[in-house]
């Protein structure tokens, strides 16, 4: 009977994998998080913890929204496998086939950001746009962008934390944290790149000079979407966009930027932050479930 | 009869308006360069010859690429009219009332770099590509972008020459040429900042140092691209990539710059010059006018 369907999804993080189970009303019913080790570990837990709260023939459609590198091309034969060497021991899992076996339907997978792309533009900050983009700014950066009706960068995904950024004038001197780049967002603004110049972001004064580089390297990048792709919404999540005070300095960084060059929606709408918090990933791992493989 | 039905089409420079007509088959039967004057003596000189070598009753569709910034959005009321202040005096004209009054039929209107973009995947370097980028490095810098179906920036368009940029180490002095932005594509690798540091780039030699300065910077603006929408094809095209050894010194700095990160296709296929050469803002106009307002 409908009422007793269950739509499952997992927002499949490095560290920890959260997984929920929704109602036919889209309400989370039951919900947890298992910490994320090796593969084989992490996987047997979480598809114990489904196992043990579905009943029999009451699941109907199941998602993940996942780290990446990963292949998200339903047409591909390793759909749902980790690439890339990003998390030590996970390239080559194919998440998609495990639930796809461990739980016996069918699975649809994407990047995290595409997850909570799809959940803010359902029931979020971009509810009602048809363009956003969902920025995640925490241990590494990356971006879920949404135009023309579908999500871009298909067939495979955005890598938006590696693109070329100014240096700040303050900045000059700082080595970036990736491995790959000296010169990219995540290497010069993500929180492990914060944490490297000043230490934990949690405790760090709204004065500390850090906030103004990070915010001027985030405005960088609000800067390139909206010259590039002009979406309707730019939402910033992730770590480190719980300091209350950074959204409103990414946004007069922006402004300085921008230098009135173009027309643009105030930035106080255009770049914003989630409306879902932290439970963006796993509604957007439920609701890409739900959606199906387009 | 529908043998004798012409399209006709408008690339709608800065400094040179290109006209054309083809006919039934796609074939140009005829066409005309009205220099840039003022608006009333331009739209005026374009319109007549349009009129002289029409037969009554015999044009079929109408297209203009065009420079910009432009309102490109079928839906608005100002669809058409150049907005801002880029090019003096234009602000305000609306190129696309103009010629469906002078013409009395409809007329579509995109931008140039769209236009160009229509045309390299119609029948040039970016043919059967699903996504595709059309980059021009003229006196300005501009991108067309193609993906899920249409053209990306809807609405409104991109104007992807204010990305800002990473400064080349031998090039931290130059004062950006662009009023609005001292960090921007635009502004530090258009062929006015080529112009501004050594010199025409048609008299440079191959091993004059300010080609290493433009290629690490286009190779930025390809990274850019690539990170954020995955294109199957970049085209870079307008005067600057008129240097003949330019597009492998992109390619090379790209590949150095991108570090192995991500798995892509070689540079020598996603990175290219246009396969129609100084006709592709034309072929794309004449196309534009075909296809209609979508």
């Amino acid at each position: 009977m409908s009422e007793n369907m269950l739509h499952g999804g997992i927002d499949a993080g490095g560290t920890t994998f959260k997984c929920g189970l929704a109602d036919a009303s889209g309400a989370l019913v039951a919900s947890h998080r298992v910490p994320v080790t090796t593969p084989e570990e992490t996987l047997a837990a979480t598809a114990d913890w489904f196992t043990a709260h579905i009943e029999p023939g009451t699941l109907k459609t199941f998602g993940i929204a996942s780290f990446g590198p990963i292949d998200v091309d339903p047409r591909s034969a390793s759909y749902g496998t980790i690439t890339g060497s990003a998390k030590s021991g996970w390239s080559g899992t194919n998440l998609r086939a495990h639930f796809e076996n461990a739980l016996a339907l069918p699975v649809t997978l994407d990047t995290d950001v595409n997850g909570a792309l799809l959940a803010e533009m359902t029931l979020g900050a971009a509810m009602g746009c048809a363009s956003a983009a969902y920025v995640t700014v925490g241990t590494g950066i990356g971006a879920g962008l949404f135009a023309n009706g579908g999500f871009l960068g298909r067939p495979s995904h955005p890598e938006f934390g590696h693109i070329a950024l100014r240096r700040h004038p303050g900045d000059g001197n700082f080595e970036s944290v990736c491995p790959f780049h000296e010169d990219c967002l995540e290497g010069l603004a993500s929180v492990r790149a914060i944490r490297a110049r000043a230490g934990s972001p949690e405790d760090l004064p709204a004065n500390h000079p850090v906030w103004d580089i990070a915010a001027d390297y985030l405005a960088q990048a609000a800067r390139a979407l909206t010259l590039t792709l002009r979406p309707e919404r730019i939402v910033l999540g992730g770590g480190l966009m719980l300091a209350p005070h950074l959204i409103s300095r990414i946004r007069k960084a922006f402004d300085e930027q921008m230098g009135g060059y173009l027309e643009h929606a105030p930035s106080a709408e255009l770049i914003t932050t989630p409306g879902l918090g932290d439970n963006a990933g796993l509604i957007g791992a439920i609701l890409l479930g739900q959606q199906g493989t387009q």
